[in-house]
């Protein structure tokens, strides 16, 4: 593949969109070839896959049947958008990838992290990512930064227990994937952003 | 799980439908306990799947994605229907299983072995079945029984080669899965069906 292939990960409010958004906007400037996508992205069947994860209507899908689903979104939107991009030589930056799932549904939900890897073989095999950056804010942090007060909710505690079990199986990842770099996100956005920027220039990336 | 599992699998024309037909009505006539199913089974999410895989205007689905959404169907079906029955101690014969999607998907459409076993790692522990028989009939005896004259028809042919590497694809995996027993296919439908009947026997699983 001549272009390159990089990922954000992060828990939610971790900042990845604003990232994404100001690293863009710097390439824009710059006059480089590029494209930010997310999954499923742009592809019609993965499109559908989509409506049925999240249909409110499916309470009955079982967790292994959620996370299958999302790999054949998943590979749909590597076939369709992801590696052609790569062939031509452009950069593509994707919001979230396998990473997600092995943090969210191997770690979080217990599935596994044998069992998630398993079902996305190629996405961390031959569609790996040349980088993977994590936005590493503690859960509780974002919550913090995004909620002030609202901490103490009940919902918010729940979801905070559950996000606090997905930072973990972040973390758990940067030891295994020599590709992922951890993004210390203190300060303002833009000192996130000028780190991130200095990742890409040592890695050889831009 | 108090019940025992079973499935039949075989090429296209290989009889199972005639099998497990004639296996039912026998099993009826001695009152036992048994669910036929066949996958996706009578389950809304998986219907719902079903219909994205056989949908011809899902022309661009890649082959990964259906051998992913094949395996979400399964493992909703095993959730939903499989389970709840092996649990109550019912015999469940289902028509088709994960050897379908390695001999088609893993061998014929050259995903590999490995990679379909991967995406369906419980259908082979968890949830594997105590018993596979294969309708061992060659595809050119099978289409000779089914077509006669109409053999040499061009597309036929193409099916022909398509179907051979289907039945290579089981006669690999009966190396490879103690559990699958080949069944001898000659003779009328009758004795073949007593063959199957006293393998069950001899197998104690009736």
């Amino acid at each position: 593949m001549k272009g390159k292939f990089i990922t954000f990960e992060g828990c939610e409010g971790s900042g990845k969109s604003t990232q994404i958004r100001l690293l863009s906007e710097r390439l824009k400037r710059e006059g480089r070839d590029f494209i930010v996508t997310r999954e499923p992205g742009g592809s019609a069947v993965a499109e559908k896959i989509r409506q049925i994860i999240l249909d409110p209507a499916n309470k009955e899908m079982c967790d292994e049947c959620e996370a299958l689903l999302y790999a054949a979104a998943r590979m749909q939107h590597l076939k369709e958008i992801v590696a052609p991009a790569l062939e031509r030589g452009t950069l593509v930056i994707c919001d979230r990838y396998v990473h997600s799932s092995l943090a969210y549904q191997g770690y979080a939900r217990g599935l596994g992290f044998d069992y998630v890897a398993g079902i996305n073989a190629p996405a961390l095999g031959e569609f790996a990512p040349d980088l993977t950056l994590f936005l590493d804010i503690t859960p509780s942090a974002a919550f913090e930064r995004k909620h002030g007060a609202d901490k103490d909710d009940r919902i918010e505690q729940l979801g905070l227990e559950f996000h606090a079990k997905v930072y973990e199986g972040y973390a758990l990842q940067l030891k295994k994937f020599g590709y992922m770099r951890a993004v210390e996100c203190g300060g303002t956005k833009y000192e996130t952003a000028d780190r991130i920027y200095s990742i890409l220039k040592a890695e050889g990336i831009i």
